[in-house]
Order: structure tokens, then C-alpha cells, then sequence
């Protein structure tokens, strides 16, 4: 399995970034360390280390919303990775909508983009 | 000017992801701190914190390849930034190819994904 990873410069962790295979979109930026790209390798849905909750989670654990995997790139350093995913579920970001860059910034104000697909009660009440 | 980044998770870097707002391909992905995010806000153009250099740099600044900036996305937890860019250059990786991210995963080797646009020899010869 590759691991040819830089992990250092990071203190064991490398940013991901998650787009949409078919829209190209920019669907969101999370964290590995090596288990969770291990295991995103293996079972060809994403992985990510957690750096608030301290432990890696699939994304889609509590939502359903997996990420199927497919195809990863590294970037020229082999200190960051381009995760293509299939967004299962559709929306990608934990307060409901598709991308978790649904904000743009516009005269130094966050402007709303779009609508929840989502209502993130109802997702992730327990 | 907007700066309610939270730069403390990350010891005062966040993470930005570089997109070409026309072909939607992830360009690169590198860090800021707040310095730079306010440089690339007041000038329209990506300016960096380079973590190897230990400073601010402005993209393009030895190979003339600036990224212009179009739209600039915050996530929902506003600490990663998204730069949809115009490319000056076509090629935004300092090996010459479009993208950093040039090398598929493929049976656990990096295979090259297309040509280098220019010979990083030849631009960043002093």
C-alpha cells in the first residue's frame, strides 16, 4: 500500500481536499494521518482524522453521506492530497449544504450561497 | 476588511485551496496567515505563507505565474479557504505542470497525469 507521505511538516497530519467527480466542485478540506488514508485506500471511502473530535472518522458515519473514492492525487511535496469523490447523499458539509465553502466573501461580507440540501437536526440528532 | 478567520487551530496558518475558475481543476493548495490573506484581499492577487521559506510570498513572484483572484469561499468552520483564480501562465506548479496535483494513485504507484507546461529549469534559473 503507498505511503510515501510527508507527515512530518504537519505533526502527523496532511490537508485533503475533497471535489466532486462529476461538478468539479470543491466539496471540503479535512485532515489524515497515514491510518486514515490507509483505510480510505482499502475500503476506497473517505477517511479523515478528526482534529476536534482527536480520532479518525469516516465521513459519512453519522449522516450516511459517504465520500466513494475515485481517484487520489498527490501533490508535487507529498504533503497534500486530492481525494475525487462520488458525494453520496449530495450535500458534503455537516451544517446541510452541498460544499463546505458555501460562503463568499463579498465586500468583506459572508454572502450565503444556495440552500441547505439538508437540515442537520434531523441528520445527525442522535 | 474581513478577518474572522480562526488562524488558532493551525498556529496561525490556514489552509487555502486554489482552483481555476475556468476548468474548476484544484491548482494547488498552500497556507496563509492572516498577513497574506489580507495582502490577497487588498491586491486581487494569491499571496501565500510559505512554511519551507518561513515568510510571505506572493505566487508568481520568481515564475511571473500570479493567480488573479475571482471569488474567495469560506468554509463552515472558517478555518480554510477556498481561491477560485484566473492562472496566469497556465501553470501553477513550481515542477511546471498545471496542477500540483499531477500524480494519480494507480496500484500503489504515482503515475504522471499529462505534460509540464514549461521547464522549471529554464523559470527559476537566477
Amino acid at each position: 500500500m503507498f505511503s510515501d507521505l510527508d507527515f512530518e511538516k504537519g505533526n502527523g497530519l496532511i490537508p485533503v481536499i475533497a471535489q466532486d467527480a462529476e461538478t468539479k466542485e470543491v466539496l471540503m478540506q479535512a485532515y489524515t494521518d497515514l491510518e486514515a488514508f490507509q483505510l480510505s485506500q482499502k475500503t476506497g471511502e473517505a477517511h479523515y482524522y478528526s482534529r476536534s473530535k482527536d480520532r479518525i472518522w469516516k465521513k459519512g458515519e453519522s449522516s450516511g453521506n459517504v465520500q466513494k473514492i475515485k481517484a487520489i492525487y498527490v501533490d508535487c511535496d507529498n504533503d497534500s492530497l486530492l481525494y475525487v469523490v462520488e458525494q453520496v447523499g449530495e450535500a458534503a458539509c455537516h451544517m446541510g449544504y452541498r460544499s463546505c465553502y458555501f460562503r463568499k466573501l463579498v465586500d468583506d461580507k459572508l454572502v450565503i450561497q444556495g440552500a441547505p440540501l439538508f437540515d442537520p437536526e434531523k441528520v445527525y440528532r442522535s
